[in-house]
């Protein structure tokens, strides 16, 4: 992972992006490219989307790449380590949905 | 990054949550979450959006590592290797977007 | 239509919140809401989100209502007419998604 | 807007695509056209953004009419009218917003 955030740097400062960079303009980024992996399933099933990510594979690991790609640039301007985000969430996240009560029933994610 | 991920994994096998973890629910989840993290610099400017980061560093990195979660869930499901398919878009990037035709330019962005 | 508009001004006027309503900020508005109302049918098949949309009709009728008053206040500040806007656009697809070729399938609209 | 109601049906219904319009699918395409209107303004500022709405007003108005017809396909499957939509929010916003509470407080927005 390091050396994957080492080239998101790179990439962004060989063309001098950063100054474009600030966290608004990130998570607007971030939100319009989930919205291009989200028109991948656009009126399929969840089961035709299943064979659609592996029939367009290439397509809907692009589009997973963009929203991951500003992502990490966002987490990379604002000090969070992405990591350590993930697993802190995680555990407020197994608090929030303790075993024993959410097995099996997706209805509990509506609360997320 | 393994380790992240076996805990996604495991977080989401405890719950037998897998079930419901098809391509598109999984894209509908993170264009969801991605809203939520645009959420935390509504009506804010570029500026305002920086302070805001450090203000509720916490609010702020929890929503990141939603999307996050999200993400490498639907990788995961998918079989594509999340670091992988970011090198392999940032080539694809470099090839669109020549250093000596793109620095500095945001408008460039627009056409990603 | 121009009562609704009109109260939709006086509400918006009331509070002095115009000076919010540069066209970024009511995008991203736009956005955010849209992604709520998304919220509404996360986790449900198309069946089940027919049956949602009775059952939580209210929560459902206040989602979509508040994608429309944003978009009615884009449209506003933009000096865009937005039946005309429609109108036009209806007309745009119908050049695009010709009836003889487009009867009865959804594959069509991904190209939308 | 009746009537523009009545041609969205019949552009809708030449072609035989209500089978495809569940509240999900329309929930999932307004939130995939909101971002396409947020994508006109991505990397602009808020005063970019009012020059932008100027010199591409087609596009904008493109872009909006997307989300609109959507949004009014939404309104006519689940069988909510629009404008009573509307304006009910508009009721409970105001309470929620009391006038001399919310005058020129963007930050009230974000508890919307």
């Amino acid at each position: 992972m390091d050396e994957v955030i080492e080239r998101i740097r790179r990439f962004r400062d060989e063309r001098d992006w950063k100054q474009f960079h600030d966290p608004k303009s990130l998570a607007v980024s971030i939100a319009i490219e989930a919205a291009e992996l989200l028109e991948e399933f656009q009126w399929k099933t969840a089961e035709e989307s299943r064979q659609h990510a592996i029939d367009k594979r290439e397509a809907v690991s692009d589009e997973i790449a963009d929203v991951a790609i500003y992502l990490i640039e966002l987490a990379d301007v604002t000090g969070i380590d992405l990591e350590a985000a993930i697993l802190s969430k995680l555990e407020k996240n197994a608090r929030k949905y303790p075993v024993e009560k959410s097995r099996g029933k997706s209805a509990k994610y509506n609360e997320l």
